[in-house]
């Protein structure tokens, strides 16, 4: 940092404190920190500061003033992302927006099956308030507990639902958004039908943050699911868990709210997060599917879930399986899928994917790309589990124990270039659920065909016209344009 | 038309066929008329040309052609539209894009739950051609044998399942779109799960052909329902519809795929239309509802209607019901809702309405809309029907039968004015389903905010700056930019 910039970088903070007041500010290094740290911890960066502004008004002030000053803004909700889009890039230029202080439920409608929410609310704590209301929000992730709803919408969260509810564009009615130049987007109804045209909010879901600041939502709620089903099925392979898919889509009807595949090593490394969780399966069978059923009112939900395994072992498409026959052991399969990732991270720093393909190719997929991956890689450990039946899988890979940092770089950079030399031949996408962020910007920007570049530049140009909003997410576009 | 631009026209028709082929360019009026006059045949307007392209790369050629004829292009798919938003409004300077030619299946792929179409391709060959693989599209519409997918798509249309699978936009996977410098926008992936970014396609569903040309759309399928029950059930009030519909949605779960409100009146007007219909329930509750729940596989649907129908009707929310003992009758209920249609048309010219408010606010906006009609045109007839679990209602108004074509004119004017009145104080939507058009255009502008304006505008431009596509639907570009 020049003598120039850290002038500039001073006389910046004066002028936010000016006008924001002191309140709204965050400038110390020690209390910045937090916003400039991805979620993994993997990245640190810095920003000349961090407005925490508690509503639509000092969002929109903030980003009038920002623009005025030739700051650029990044916004930031939970910090759960997994591919760098809520972080500054460019800590001399650039402020986090952090929408935690606008956190209220402005409104719960249970005759309407309706809410509007905050940007800031923490996930779980819509679900929970609505919960007592007889009601439900089907948005699901490992994160629920600190992510918050803005930072869901902002990109277009997945999860372990979106096979029935869909991903989060499919669970909202409409948004409230500060634009670029500080005008605000008013469009919280909740109606359930709306046709006038071009659906604006489109835009802004999936956008992370580069066209504007989410500063509300407008939710789509369901009736509470009180019965729920849960089995751990043992299975011959990753094509019979696809074929189970396949059926259970058919005899389930649209009751399946979960199915997740796992491999053995899924048990391993659960156990090692998590030593003493019981494991109520034998642990060497090739494949197993966590699969959920759920429902609301006179449907018998265990009935159904009995009849489907009982047709399904009888025909031998699976092998194995344990039902939940309590809330606690529904909890106790669920923490293997979550203890499965814990234990990942333990064994320190990997490559973690987010891919998808064509559901009937899933198998084909993750054969050939495990297979180029143990070419490529010797000694390293897949681990393939996943969304089956949204054909989205994380493909991870574990480098050796005894590799050294820098051989684990050069092992998950080398790993990364033979699963998406496969996932490019399958027509595969590079992010199913995640976004793009920063960290996939380069994978995504080289994929991109020179219509959609432009499409994508011609838009960003005309709704961000100086490129104020999160510069370096998802597109380079002051290089590219 | 001068002698000046009657000579420009003969050079545009001349250049259309030199360039396209005269295969691909209707240019005889009686040839043309059917292309330039509207769905209930209200309006009959001209264009220069309608061109019948056979394939994606004849619609781009076509457009760069058009372009730089300077024409106008308005895209048609099977102009069963409702809000003249498929016929040209300036017909010397226009032409008609015909995807009619566009028809084919280009893949269905049941294990993937997928199939790919072109625009041209009618609604119901792509229903019958996936049921005999065991699959469903759920788009369920009146025009079903006439629309054609690229026209839903653009609409971003409604119907009667709406409430369990969405509208249009929730049915696809992907597009493939000409945009409007003729260039392709190839959008065709059947992943489900693909979270890269903007999502591009948002935009041109429900564009109604303002910033492209869509000609193949990836969809979405469901397992075929081989099971369903129907019901046509008496109540006391439209207020217990609601009461019913909510109950419906907790009790049903996700299997309930159709819930229809209708007047007493509707009985008549379909003896008018269908003058042999079965009507199996006494006509003279004040309000009905046609129920449907369906499913696959291992669900009992029977029972759950049969079980859920007991209840209601024990607490006195149903007053009287019946439940289709076969197909056939089951066919004969949806007969009434049709039929209910064609007697409205049979009555002579009427409004009709398509406007939606929340879910929890409908019972009272119909009394309070049907009220404002009533006191300010004395005389006519209100007939409220529709999608009540989507909060979506059809207000219709059919003048007095002794009424002159004039005083048709003049009540129906009226009457929408005092329902849109009403409307705007609930916060409602003048257009639920239909889209906006060239019809609700007026009324689509003046409820239109600034910003939103200026979003609209701000796309338009980027995307087609020389408002080459569809020029006067939804907005008007050229004067309010």
């Amino acid at each position: 940092m020049t003598a120039e910039t850290t002038a500039s970088v001073a006389e910046w903070r004066e002028a936010l404190r000016e006008h924001l007041g002191s309140d709204l500010v965050l400038t110390e290094r020690d209390q910045m920190v937090a916003y400039c740290r991805d979620w993994h911890g993997d990245v640190t960066t810095d920003a000349v500061a961090v407005l925490r502004p508690r509503s639509t008004e000092q969002v929109a002030a903030a980003v009038k003033l920002c623009r005025n000053l030739g700051l650029a803004i990044v916004p930031q909700g939970g910090n759960t992302g997994l591919v760098l889009g809520a972080i500054p890039d460019a800590g001399q230029g650039q402020v986090v927006l952090s929408l935690e202080r606008m956190n209220r439920i402005r409104q719960i409608d249970a005759d309407d099956f309706s809410a509007v929410v905050e940007a800031g609310c923490i996930l779980s704590e819509l679900k929970d308030a609505i919960a007592d209301k007889g009601m439900f929000f089907p948005l699901a992730l490992g994160a629920q507990g600190t992510c918050r709803i803005g930072g869901n919408v902002s990109t277009n969260a997945g999860g372990i639902n979106v096979l029935r509810y869909g991903m989060t564009r499919e669970l909202i009615f409409g948004l409230e958004v500060v634009l670029p130049d500080g005008s605000i987007f008013d469009g919280l109804s909740t109606l359930r039908k709306d046709n006038r045209g071009i659906d604006l909010k489109q835009l802004f879901i999936g956008a992370e943050g580069t066209l504007g600041i989410i500063t509300a939502i407008s939710v789509k709620l369901t009736p509470y699911p009180d019965q729920v089903a849960t089995a751990l099925l043992g299975l011959a392979s990753l094509d019979d868990a696809i074929k189970l898919f396949r059926r259970a889509r058919r005899d389930c009807c649209d009751l399946m709210s979960a199915f997740e595949f796992m491999p053995p090593l899924a048990f391993t490394l659960a156990k090692e997060a998590m030593p003493d969780l019981p494991i109520p399966i034998a642990a060497d069978y090739p494949a197993y599917v966590l699969m959920e059923i759920s429902g609301s009112g006179l449907v018998d939900i265990d009935d159904l879930m009995g009849r489907f395994l009982e047709a399904v072992m009888e025909e031998g498409i699976v092998l194995d399986g344990t039902i939940a026959a309590s809330q606690t052991q529904a909890r106790n399969l669920w923490l293997i899928r979550e203890g499965m990732n814990e234990g990942q991270a333990k064994r320190g720093m990997h490559l973690r994917t987010d891919v998808s393909v064509k559901l009937s190719q899933l198998a084909a997929f993750v054969a050939d790309a495990e297979k180029a991956v143990e070419d490529a890689v010797p000694g390293v450990v897949c681990v393939s589990y996943g969304h089956v039946g949204d054909g989205n899988v994380h493909l991870n890979v574990l480098p050796a124990a005894h590799a050294t940092p820098d051989e684990r770089v050069e092992q998950i950079y080398k790993a990364k270039g033979a699963i998406n030399a496969v996932l490019d031949e399958y027509q595969g996408s590079i992010s199913a659920e995640h976004g793009i962020g920063r960290l996939k910007r380069g994978d995504f920007e080289v994929r991109l065909s020179p219509v959609r570049r432009q499409l994508l530049t011609a838009i960003k140009h005309a709704i961000d016209p100086d490129l104020v909003m999160n510069p370096g997410c998802q597109l380079n576009f002051s290089v590219n344009s």
